[in-house]
């Protein structure tokens, strides 16, 4: 659960989500404990019993799973109740222990017990409990015999499975939000479909994305392009003739968040699109973006909407001394909120009615909280299934509750981490398990709005390094084409904006870049290893060098060890210390996934030299004891 | 709040709680804080600013504190407002900053947000704030005069005192539970007033008590004492004639839990000792358990509270293969259980209408929490300065529920952690603020049931360690008589029960013994240190030696640097590492008020030599730089 209930933790389909809860009652009876759980909106309960954890992994702790098989909400809580027939069961044993024989009233009290048992248990369990009780409380058999009786283990099942049939002590119920895997687990690539031919061509190199193992193309906006006050190229105030815009300047005369850009193809060109990634597995991403061009229909249609100022023009997008004057925001403050809500949520089923199933929303913190939570509550309630990313790079309480309201997963800070602390203490701060319940990343290693100064001046070293921690360290993780091909010149100096940005001038794209090779083997490393698909098994490992970054990552049996490099110029020298508590034979060999070479390792340090020359890292995989 | 709100954290009269919150709002605009207060059923709501905390220390944190100067119950929220007027000003300073003179609409929109504020405003802040925006939205003026006008501190300081009068967004309603100061803090003494000449015997003692500091004479409880199956010296089976009892057998011919036993005196005698201690600053303990002696009134009286085996007989109680043969626990789940909870609330009210406000509450783990809860909060209905102390030796969770349920304090494993990683590990554990929002501990040396081994072995010095350790690591700590003579001396070899228990036998027991100076002046340096009166402000501190305990003691200003050795036998040598962050100079003087010898010390570490034949402890006080 997430801050004691008041938000739902999150899950995926064909997990087992643990259970565990801390429960104890006055005095010495023996507790049973399960989980009961269901669907939102099922009406029978189903229970799965939780289990007293060993004493030292927790006083009082009892734990079990909820395997969830289907995405939508989920309620639980839990249940125990005193099992009298096992208490009283217990006492009985220690009194036979200390010698005591004088123990007819305490067999009668048993058989009382067990009357209350029979009158709850069904079948076969109802008959073995009559013909116990008959045995325990027939007052002409031995003492010795009646209780031999009563300490069979087949009666303590029996009628364990309801002692007494007595209604157990709930707790408050819980919910879960179960979601598809792709909500966790994906390799993604962002592409301007303007640069590769439109529709039409992204599906034709569908079965080359295929190939290279993404699961997620993201386009940006793909709606008309306001031509008031458009950027031109390099984000110049004023555009030249010919100049595209900027796709997140939405809305023209040919329509707003609901039309395509005439460039891109028609609507059945997007639905050929959407329909045949689907036969390759690869999904489509829209970007979802609240804002508005000047010549988006909403702004004559629902004037409403958008704030204006004193003498009565519209109020642009600004944030002092910046100003936004090619985009309009809505007010969410608006008198007429709530037409301007449902009109939001219109566009996003619009597109899921268009089979798009994922978004990546822009700027989601400048937006309420509560909108979020109502919009993606109710496209949940359409599909279960549709995925949110938010693309809020703000303070990290924001970033959390837009995680809380509902969103699946999130851009982080990883793209500007870097040294071994950075990276350790960042990614062990997000799989923290406390944090990890609701909150998923996405590691994103370039974007079209962040070249980093890392990626400005690593070469192309430090481009294979940031890709495989990225898609080693998460379970989804992102690419914006150029990355694979070294694309690296900023604007100016010190700007992360790439010079002749994609986002306002046209591009002739092709799927090709030297990057492309290792990319297409990290995901098909991600497909073959469930634990590099999930992030509570992020281990880090020392190294003895601040170059050296390691890291295990586990899942159930499948062990991985990971050491990457971030001196993208020289070799460095270092170990892998690998603790006796991963669970590894004390020697055993691994096989670099990458590289192909086998090592002979053991617990404790183990040599690793790193020329990224040669390999960036290492992914190593245990072959055998 | 402890768990979310689910239960109340507790404070004393006095206090100034610590109030923090992370507050965040999407977008830019100022946000203003405060926490709303008020005692439960009071009208009026008080309001208290919370400042943002530096960000370093908390990112959109703000913080702020609470007064509460009076026992009770008490309600707080967070509220927090959009402060439009700073907003716009922030932004308008922001433009004028850029070099932008085109700002008549900028000051019409901030005239309009000084209206809405002009509205919610009084007296001056009214006057005030009408000037500044006949300034503002006059045309005539210049740009930047009229800016000028915007931009006054004072008017800042008006329009934030309520912006724009709309309503704020509140938190959940938060509870406090505010007890007197003795629910936190004291020193306790035990005592059998049997041994000691009954009611008038202690009462003419009070002024030796009141010299030694003491704060709570804590007395076993005071009732008639059954003679069925009455248990003997030394816990036998049987009493001999003359045998006067355990005097937790409660209840006889003369009368139960509100009865006082003859030989004790008479109800007069009681009252009389109440308001005499009353006078001395010293408050009496009753304890309070619920268990019944077979001759109790209730089992004749009240037959329907108590559990009978199949065969019609009384249970008796017992925790196979033990059996309690002098008493029996009524059956909190029998189906008149309304009727005895409330004659068992009846029991505390009935000696809280003879000025008892301390209960010393027996096994309150093997009763039902509700039982608990209930009762405390009704009892403080009555007299919201009722102190609970909870005697639960039992499994953490049910310890810590318990103090969730109201309990104001509660008995520790700290009589048995011996060694400083030990004391190190609980007591800090005890500090954390997440517990010790709600659990406060008791630290007893001894109790009549338990005589540790450590005690049976380390001679006198032992009894000096622990008599520091406790009045110095915890702001409530308690003394059983007979430990300030050393007694010492087991049942039988491994047992913790004392030889010729008191528990079974009168002895003849007189205010003297060593340790009576000790006790004395830990009692004077606790009242003179406030240091050691909370117990947030422990801080565990480096020795370089396992024998050599040290730490500080802060309460604002007032820093005390405690170090004892928990060897009571051979010299022990170490330092004492005094941190630089703890806010002492970099040289200073100390004093040690045991000792009184004077050192000159300085951040890092400072040599200490321990003879237990001299001394076992230093507590030092900085006295000069």
């Amino acid at each position: 659960m997430v801050d004691g209930g008041r938000y739902r933790a999150k899950a995926c389909e064909g997990d087992a989500v643990e259970i565990s809860a801390t429960i104890f009652l006055d005095g010495h009876d023996e507790l049973r404990a399960f989980v009961r759980h269901r669907r939102a909106g099922e009406r029978r309960w189903h229970t799965q019993p939780l289990e007293r954890v060993d004493p030292a992994l927790g006083v009082d702790r009892f734990a079990g799973s909820l395997e969830v098989d289907g995405a939508g909400r989920w309620q639980w809580q839990i249940e125990a109740f005193i099992d009298r027939f096992a208490t009283w069961r217990g006492e009985l044993e220690r009194k036979l222990a200390a010698g005591e024989t004088e123990l007819a009233p305490e067999l009668e009290e048993g058989a009382a017990i067990l009357a209350g048992a029979r009158e709850h248990a069904r079948g076969a369990d109802a008959t073995l409990i009559a013909a116990a009780t008959a045995t325990l409380a027939d007052g002409a058999r031995e003492i010795l015999e009646r209780c031999r009786a009563a300490l069979e283990p087949e009666l303590a099942a029996a009628a364990a499975r309801r002692s007494d049939g007595a209604p157990g002590e709930r707790s408050a119920l819980f919910e879960l939000d179960v979601e598809r895997r792709l909500a966790r687990e994906g390799a993604w690539y962002e592409l301007f479909p303007r640069s590769w031919g439109g529709f039409e061509g992204v599906r034709e190199r569908l079965p080359r994305f295929a190939a290279l193992g993404i699961d997620v193309l993201y386009f940006p906006p793909i709606h008309p392009i306001g031509e008031t006050a458009r950027k031109g190229r390099n984000d110049a105030p004023r555009a030249k003739p010919g100049d595209p815009g900027s796709p997140w300047a939405i809305g023209g005369p040919d329509g707003g968040h609901t039309a395509i850009h005439r460039d891109l193809g028609t609507t059945e060109d997007f639905d050929r699109l959407v329909a045949a990634a689907r036969e390759h597995d690869i999904e489509i991403a829209l970007d979802f973006a609240v804002q508005c061009s000047a010549d988006h229909p909403w702004l004559t249609e629902h004037p409403e909407w958008f704030r204006r100022r004193p003498d009565g023009t519209l109020k642009y997008a600004e944030n002092p001394p910046k100003r936004y004057r090619d985009i309009y925001n809505v007010d969410f403050e608006c008198e007429e909120w709530r037409g301007l809500w449902r009109a939001l949520r219109e566009v996003v089923l619009h597109w899921v009615g268009h089979g798009v199933r994922v978004f990546r929303v822009d700027n989601p913190h400048t937006k309420p909280l509560a909108f979020w939570e109502w919009l993606i509550e109710s496209v949940r309630a359409v599909d279960p299934g549709v995925v949110f990313l938010s693309e809020a790079f703000t303070r990290e309480p924001m970033m959390m509750a837009l995680a809380k309201a509902g969103f699946s997963q999130s851009y982080t800070y990883f793209t500007w981490k870097n040294t071994t602390w950075e990276l350790r203490e960042y990614m062990a701060h997000l799989a923290d398990p406390a944090l990890a319940r609701y909150f998923r990343p996405n590691l994103f290693v370039n974007t079209p709005d962040i070249l980093t100064e890392y990626l400005q001046r690593s070469g192309p070293a430090g481009f294979a390094s940031r890709l495989v921690l990225a898609a080693t360290l998460s379970p989804s993780y992102g690419v914006y084409s150029g990355f694979e091909r070294y694309e690296a010149t900023p604007r100016e100096p010190g700007s992360e904006e790439y010079l002749d940005s994609e986002k306002y001038e046209l591009k002739q794209r092709e799927l090709d870049g030297p990057l492309l090779p290792l990319i297409a083997r990290l995901n098909e490393i991600r497909r073959a290893h469930p634990a590099l698909r999930r992030l509570d098994g992020l281990r880090f490992l020392a190294t003895e060098s601040d170059w050296l970054l390691g890291y295990a990552r586990r899942s159930g049996d499948d062990v991985l060890l990971v050491v990457v490099t971030l001196d993208s110029r020289r070799p460095q020298e270092g170990v892998l210390v690998v603790p006796a508590d991963l669970g590894l034979p004390a020697s055993f060999a691994v096989t670099d996934l990458l590289g192909g070479e086998r090592f002979d390792w053991q617990h404790g340090r183990n040599y690793v030299r790193l020329d990224p020359a040669r390999t960036v890292a290492h992914v190593l995989s245990v072959v055998a004891a």
